[in-house]
Formats: C-alpha cells, structure tokens, sequence
C-alpha cells in the first residue's frame, strides 16, 4: 500500500528521533525551563528575526488555537475566520469552549481578502446595535491553509496593514508552514511572518516531529502571562524538553525547510502525474497537499494499492480526492503511484 | 549531582523507547484509530479485568483531570477534591475554565475521607438554600496522592460506597498509580481500581513513558461522547499511536509495575538512610516520593551534590523537602546519596 | 413624535402595572416560591394543556435563551438557528459564552426549514470526521422570528418530526410569541406550541409586561436541575413573585393574546397605509412588526415626525426600515402615520 | 404574622413605585441609553464625587458579581474572597462559570483581613510554582458583609492600599451597601467607597427597589467594553428605563439612606429587645440583619407568630437565627415583636 492520507501517519524524522535517544537518559529541569528548550528558542528567534521573541511550546495544534486565540481575545471578542478554517470546522468547537465565537469570513481556498476583512470590520463598527453584537477583535489565518494554497508576500502585508489599521492582532496558525515556505511560490521568509503577524506557531507535529507547535511572538507583551495560560488549558508538556529537543533538530542545518522541500517536490511530481492523465486539479496548491476531482471508478481502483483521503462526500460520478507527501514519502513512493496512474 | 526532584526529569524507560524507535517509519491512521492504540487497550482491559471498559489515551495530567471532571459534571454541579488535590492548586485553574468549582474537603495527608464526604453530601442537601449552592457531583481522589500516600482498599471501597450511595462517580487521578500499586502497603490491584471508580487513569508521564495518560471507565456508559470532548479540550494527539506503543509497552511483562516497584525500593531505602542519620520523616509515604524535614544547613549542604524540592517555603530553622525516584534512579545514585548522609 | 421603534419603549400594560400596586407592600417569599408565581404557573400550564409543565419565570430574552441552550446542550454539541436569529447576531456572545457553538442554517426570511435542518445533520453523522465537529444537539428557532415572519402549524410539526427523528430537542424563543399566536396567519395554538417544542418560552417583556420570560417544558425531564443553572446564569430574580403578577394578569381574562392582536391590528393598517402609497413591502409579515423599502427623501421627510428602526445601512437611494406596534400604539398614532404618509 | 425574613419580602418603596407609575406610558429608547438612566447616572456621580464614572445599570446581584469580576479578571486569575462570600456561597457557582476560580480567605463574621490579603498575595508569588496555580487578580468584599458587619474607613483604605500595593483592584458588592453608610457605625461615605474601590455597585433589590444594582467605576477605564460585557452575561435589560427611574428616586432626597436608616433603626430595637430578654446576640451587627442565639422552645414559640430564617443547621439546644428589617418594617411590627418576646 501507498499512503498519501496525511502527513502524520509516521513517527519522527530519523533526524529528531536520534537526538531523542542520544538525550533519553539526561535529567532537566520540567515544562520547558531545559536548556534544550533554551537553544531551540535561541534557533527560532534566530530564524525569525526576532531576538526578543516569546517562544512557547505547546503539543497540538487544536490546544494551540484555543490558547493563543483565549490569550489574545478580550471577553467581548470573536475570532474572524474563513469558513473553511481548522478552528471553525475541525476542532469540536475548542474555541467555544473557552468562550468565544469564530466570526467567519468567506473562503477563497481556504484563504479570506483582506478587502473583506477591511469590510467586516468597518461595518461592525457602523452598525447601531453593535454593542449587542460580537465585536471582530482577531483576525486567525492558516499558512499553508486547510487547501495547501498560501498567502504571498503582498497578501499578508495587506492583511497586516489592515488588521493593524483596525487596532486587531492577526494571528496565523502555521501547522503546515514548513511546506508554505518551502513551496516554490513563496516570496516570504519566516522573518517577514514574525514580522507581520501578532502571533503565529510554527507546525511540528506535520513536519518532521512525532508532536510540537512553537508559538512566537516578536513582541513578548503581546501574550503576558502566557504561562498560566498554556497550563490552564492543559496544553505544558511535563517533559518540556521533548519539545525543545525536536525543534531544535529541526532548526538545526534548516531540517525544517529541507522536510518541507522534499514533500512539496513530491507532491509536485504526482500532480503532474495526474495531469499528465488528464484529471482535474480541484485546488491550485503549491504545497504537499494536492487535490484532484477523480471519476469514481478511477478512485476506487486507485484505492486498492494507494491510500489517500476523499475531500468531501462521494459523488455520483466523480469525487475530489486528497494525497498528501511528506518526509516518509520516497520517490520510489511516487514513482509506483505513477505507474499506478498509467496503467489505471 | 544526584537527581531526586520528580519522576518526570529523564526520557522514557528504554523498553518504551525501543518500541518507538522501531515503529517510526510504519503507517498508521491517526488520532488513536490505529492497532497499536488498539492492543494497549487490550492490555488495560484485561490488567483492569474489564473487558468492556472505555480506553482513552491522553497527553497529559491536567488535560486529563480537565477534560474527564468536565464529562463527568452536570453544569450546575462541582467536583469534591481534598485541598491539597492537584486539581485545586497546581492547574492553574484548569477545571474552572471549563465551568467547575473545586469543592474543598479537608486533607489527611493528602487523602480524603468518606465520612467526610458522607457528610458533606447530606450536609448540603439539609442546607434550605442548597439549590443557590455548587452540588457536589463528583468525587475527585488522587492515588498515590500527592504526598506519596495512599488509600487502602478498604478506603476505597468505602470511599465507592459513599459515592454510589449519593449516586455520586468516583474519579480517581492516577498519575503516580502505578507506585500506589506497586507498594508494599498495596492491598488492592488495577482490577479493584477498575470495579471501585467509575473512571480513572493509569499515569504514564511518571511512570516510564515519555508523556501519556490512559483513562479508563469500566462502563463506557460513564463517559458518553468522549472522543469529541478530549479533541474539545485540546487533549487528542494526531499521532494517536504513540500513546499506544508506549502504554502497550508499559503493560507487556508488567513493565508498568516493574519500573514502579524499582523506584519504590530505592525511596524506601533512602528513607531508610535518612531515619538512621536521625532526620524526621515529614509524612509517612510507602511509595516514591520522600518527605523528610532536615535542619536548614543539612539541607543547604545536601543539596550541594543532589536536586531536590523544598515542599513549601524554606523555614526559619527546618525546611521540609522532597525526594522522588523513578525508574531512571540507580541503586548507585541511591548509595551515593547514603553516603552523602553520612558524611554531612 | 409617533413611536414606532420598538415593543419595549413603555412600561407595563396597565392592568399589569395596575396588579404590582395593588401587592406592593405584600409579604412573600423570594426567588418565584410565592403563591403569585405558583398562580401563574397553574394558568400558563392550563393555557399550554401541558398539566405537568415545568414553568420557570426568567427576566429578559438574552438570559433566558443562554440558560436553555446550556441546559438542553451536552458540552460536545452546538445549537442549530438561523444566520438571522438573535443567539447568532445579537446576544454579544451569550452562548459561546457558556461554551457553545451556534451552528448556522440558512434563513428565510428568519426561519428554517425542515429539510435543511434534515439534510444539515444527516450530511453531519456521515462525515468521517464528524467526531472532530461540533455536533449538533439542538434546534433554536424563534416565533414570530426578528422578521416578523411565523411557522405555520404545519411547519412546526415538520420542524418538530424532523428533530425528534434525530433524537434533538427543539426550543421555540417565544420573545414574540403573542403576536404570532394572535395573528390572523396563525393556525397553532399555544398548546401546539407546547406540544411540539420540548422547551418554549413565553415573552412577556414584548407584550406588555416591564420584563420577563416563562420558560416552559411540558414535560420537566426536559430540564433537570434547571434552577440552579438559572441561579447560576445570573436569571434569577430575588423578588420572584414580580414575574409571577406580571404572567398571572397577562395570563388573566386573555389579556396577552388582546395585547398582541391589538398591535397586530394596527400593524396591518400601517402595512396598508404603506402599500397604498406605492411602497414596497419589504417581508411579508402577519405580525406587528412591518418592513418597507422606502425611497431616501420619504424616509427623512417621515423621520421628522415618527419615529422608526433603519433595518440595515442606509442605502444609496432606498433604505429599509421597521415600524413596530405594541399595546401602546393607539389608533390615533396610526391615524397620525396614514395621514403623515398622505401627505408626504 | 411578623415579616422578618429577608430584605426583598416586597415590592418596592412607594415613592419608587410612584416613579414608575407616573413614566408608564413615556416612550423611551432602550437598554439604559433614555433620559432617566442619565439623570440617575448624574446623582450617582454626583453622591459619589466622582464626576466622569462609569454608572452601569444591571438587575440582580449575582449577575452582577458575575459580569464585574468577569470584566476586571485576566483569563488566569481569580477572585480573593472571603469563604462566607456570596459569590463563593450562593451564587450557584456563577464565578466558575465565567471561568474564574474563587480563592479563599479567612472570615472574620464576614470580612476579610488586610494583613492576610497581603499575606496571600505576597506568599503566592514567593511560591516556585506559581505559575501552575491561580494568581490572585481581585480582591471582592461586600459592606454590610452577609453577617451584617462592616468595615470601617479604616479598614477600607488598608484594603485599598494592599491592592493597589500588588496592582490588584478592590471591588466592593454593595448588595446592603444602604445599611453600611446609614449605620451608626458608619464613619465613611459613600465618596469614599468610590475612592477606595477600584469599582463597587450600589444595591438597590435590598434598599426599596423592585430590583436594581448600579456599578460604579470612578475611572471608566477600570471596565473598559462593559457594556457588551452586560449583555453577553443575559444582565442586559430591555426597558433600562426602569433602573434609571429606580435609581434617580433612590437618589433624590436621599431616599436611599433614609431607607436604610429607618431600618437600621427598627434593626437595633430588636436587637436590644433580643438582648432585655437575656437572648444572646450572634454576631455584632451595627445594620439591618440581627444575628441571635435563641433556645429551640424559644425559637419554636416565636416562629408561630414571626417569620426570620434559621442561620445555619437547628442546633440541638439552640439555634441561630436572622432577623432582617427594611423600610417596609414598620414601627408596629417591631413593637409587637418586643411584645411577643416578653409575653413568650
């Protein structure tokens, strides 16, 4: 079997996992006051440009969502989000439970204008019953989105520009950012995304590590008392030093970026492929999750050798389907799913 | 220097270990759907002799305690803790986030008592006002509790009976568990904890595994729609397997009692050493946590060559501290610290 | 000035008002243990053919829908209602507050219909991922809804059946219900009412009381231990019985249904007046709230001497706006409008 | 029968009630923005000398704790409060709700100590572990306290002077806030109550109105975003107007302390007709509720011809019991009181 379902579906990279068993029997300190912790902070201020970075370590992704979101939110506040977003879709309503209401926005591939959100906020306040209503007092994005697309450069200013016009922190959920800087079309580094956003967490748990979410902030005042926070959702980790050991292998000689590379070329390869068989792209996304509208009894010869996820219900004739690489993809991996596609 | 300062400073057991270096390229489904996740529930419910019994695998303690008080409690309802228990002190407010309060009982040594939770049940009833009042809802223990004690089957089974009788759940807080039932004061199994508590969770985080906490209800019954809870609260680790390999590690060849069998006798030999060096024993624990109060330059000296915690603030002339093993203490460190003793 | 901004600008009807000054300096018990409010219970359960019906007396709209919906959800679950309905719009927050999500369905003209709410938990139990969804426990809808419009009979059993196909309870906001119930439109009683929502709740604060709500359940399993969450929302009021004189006289010789058919009556006349004068009727509504799209000038001119609600932004030449009447709209008030628009 | 059970046994003072009367028909906007609201925030400010506060209108008092100490907590503190506090007692656990754990002092016959207020906050962050457990945000204290006691200026200012030590606001439940400043005891105004709290509400449910508290913050910016912060707690009320009309009677004439004089007053003859008859007083109270001892025959006798509440559990002798005046108790009631205790 070929798996292309997700990119959580194996262990760590060999990379991280040996520096796990070099350092098994090492006694430090709990919940991330380590030195391992310590350097890998170092590491990701370094690559972010921001030497004073807050840098805190959480496990998943869901808990880091609902704890940034909680930490930056007044009480009278909503979180705006495309439709399509994690935090409004996928996450048993995480952001509810601490009180909040996601305010959505519309989807365009998973990515929202900035034109919109200029609107949505305008018009809130130009409302009369506004005081009644949930005011929009963050604005959460996704990079790479939920669709593998990815905002440039000149979309996250514009999103920047007029979040900050507004006097609201943007924050972005980078669980899949590795593949968005990575990705050929990205002309943004992980300084310029410190740089524009509030707040945004670096993914580990789909990039490399067996689990991990590093949250930055360029400027620390902008999450105080942070800590209670992160314990009070039940989201510090004992052990902390897991966290610092895995993601200071990842930024060490750039593993983060060359994982991402890797899978984004893959991924690359198997969309041409199924181009190549003239299938439909649903999603122009230049990342390592790739989405094609496949005849259903193409799909379901495909899924006698191939693993991969349906996007959306069956329908009656075609399905949109999902595959998605990552560091455990091989080319070989690829190359068989190839001649899978040419002999379907 | 000699680590004594908890149960959570190293990796995981090297079996645990292995198992999970072995594993870290195979491909599983996520989220705790796959067969490793599958086999460790196997190994619980028949250690539990529960055959039935819902198993779900958490990261940590407090997401743990947040997450199970939350599925077990009616909104008007809060949950009876002793004032020392976890739950009201070191979770930074965790179970009122989600709408609880801590109903405080008083603590002996750590551990309540069921006359005392008879008594406060009936003596809330009795109360004209008790409908503008937090019922209690829920029985919260902890075993080992946090001052290394703990209850006797028979304080169990009373502890069951009063609950059941004011059709109140018992939930019991495992994260030391497995040095409760590796004591030599141990009169009961993992089957009585199943059969007496309506819920409970077997602690890995100190126990041997790198992070991990496995609830168990022998009747599922007593926790209806979990799984989307545990993703609400933030608690589901997208690789679900690795809280499988490690808890089925744990649970083949009784390692989970092994490794807590090995950290209860060495706590009891430094006990032993501290005793015959003439210092008191601050509480009366049969499992691997210590607590000895020492004259203040005793203190300051031995901690020169070992770690340790002060258990509360230092005092005027004595200070009482805390010594913890754990799997990973040797009979060498252990020796060493005699030595120590001896020589101050 | 004409008033016709909203139904709550004055006080008490006066036979309302008449019945709080004649008990004034009555000694009774607090928090609706009184023999007013048990008096007012017996007439609401009479009038809703409901002889077991739990009756709880709440103060205003917000509180009320907060205090159901958390009673009615489980903590996983999230409430189904219209974009338009006030828990989604105009509640600041009210449910997300108590940890809930709203759930949205389309409206049409404020209301649901039975086969998206069908089709909307159908498609939610075949996502794969619906465990990691927020589900959905509940069905919210309001009658007569913010846009005047009502459920026919018909409507609410289809609404009904289709919630309980599903095992969902149903809850009507009745902050409106008098003038749907007194509506020419209506074929429902406020027995069917009762019969087909599980929980209801009967607005006094808009039909002539200075405030409150009776929330009914016809059958009391419904809402278990629904006192201390009212206690525990801040709804409970210490002079309780002010709730109960307020129902019992609306409740008396059919005084809530006159109120409502009287402001219904002159609100027909005010949609008439509109139409004979060429203006568009915005929604069609048998209730007392009316919708024209007037041109800019008309809308200014009319502003002078009445006074009205702006149903959205103002428009670039047309606008739409309300006119609400209530038990203290006089036929001259209505005159005085004909005759203003006549002569515009 | 002799009424002296509780504060809230009526309705309102007539001249309120005559208030109301006279503005029954008066069309008024709503949700507190009318005429009347601004009349009485202005005799408000004016009694509080403090010119630019911040005068918010809510309903009852648990909804009002609830909503403030919402408002001025950070996500990861919670409220220090006396373990007799309402809001730790009889508020159903409304704090917890908001998210918030209540962190216990010891009473003194209700009040709390500054010198252990500091105690507890200095102590708190001496702890290692602080950051695991909850910080203390808020200090809360009601005048007259539960058991009828108050502090003096005195004792305000040290409490003040603690807070503002560790950058912690006071907030003063001003419930019986009338007693307090008409008590002979009393050597503050209610000047000063705005001085030295960061924000207090002054309770008008308990001192002649139907229902009513206003929240009063000298600096406005002590509660920034309040008003959705109302609404989203369901404390929001419709005909606002009716708070204002309470309120700028209660503060016209001083009506609010002629109240509670008139109380107070018929509160001590009872007190020392209590006492004549060789009765043991419970608790030292200067205000409206009188704390006795009394022998169970005595008790029995009594309660054929009076009504006054049990104070906790009947003892198996005696019993203590509350009796509570209000301006609706009239001299008579008192003398025919004295007459029953001399004729028992």
């Amino acid at each position: 079997m070929l798996y292309f379902t997700s990119d959580y579906t194996v262990g760590a990279h060999p990379e991280v996992m040996e520096r796990l068993i070099q350092t098994n029997l090492e006694h430090t300190v709990g919940y991330g006051a380590d030195h391992y912790c310590e350097e890998a902070r170092q590491l990701i201020r370094k690559a972010c440009n921001a030497p004073q970075a807050l840098v805190q370590f959480l496990v998943g992704g869901t808990q880091t969502n609902a704890t940034v979101i909680d930490a930056l939110l007044r009480r009278h506040e909503g979180v705006m989000a495309a439709t399509t977003a994690h935090i409004n879709v996928h996450e048993s309503g995480a952001i509810e439970h601490s009180g909040h209401k996601v305010l959505v926005l519309p989807s365009h591939d998973g990515k929202v204008s900035a034109d919109e959100v200029d609107r949505y906020v305008s018009d809130f306040y130009r409302d009369d019953t506004f005081e009644h209503m949930v005011a929009p007092g963050l604005l959460y994005i996704t990079q790479a989105t939920e669709y593998g697309t990815i905002y440039s450069l000149a979309e996250l200013e514009a999103l920047s520009a007029v979040c900050h016009k507004h006097g609201i922190p943007l924050f972005l959920d980078g669980a899949r950012l590795g593949y968005a800087l990575a990705s050929d079309a990205a002309d943004f580094t992980m300084a310029d995304i410190a740089r524009l956003c509030d707040v945004f967490y670096i993914g580990g748990t789909k990039v490399g590590a067996l689990f991990g979410e590093a949250v930055v902030a360029a400027d620390p005042a902008r999450l105080p008392h942070f800590f209670p926070l992160v314990k009070q959702h039940g989201a510090l980790l004992a052990k902390g030093r897991l966290l610092g050991l895995q993601f200071g292998t990842l930024f060490t000689d750039n593993l983060y970026t060359r994982i991402a590379s890797h899978a984004n070329i893959l991924a690359q390869r198997i969309r041409q492929a199924f181009q190549q068989q003239g299938y439909k792209v649903a999603i122009d996304s230049p990342t390592n999750q790739q989405f094609f509208i496949l005849p259903n009894d193409v799909m379901d010869r495909l899924s006698e050798h191939a693993s991969f996820e349906l996007w959306g219900p069956r329908g009656e004739h075609e399905t949109t389907v999902r595959f998605v690489t990552s560091w455990a993809t091989t080319p070989d991996d690829v190359d068989a799913l190839c001649n899978l596609l040419s002999n379907l």
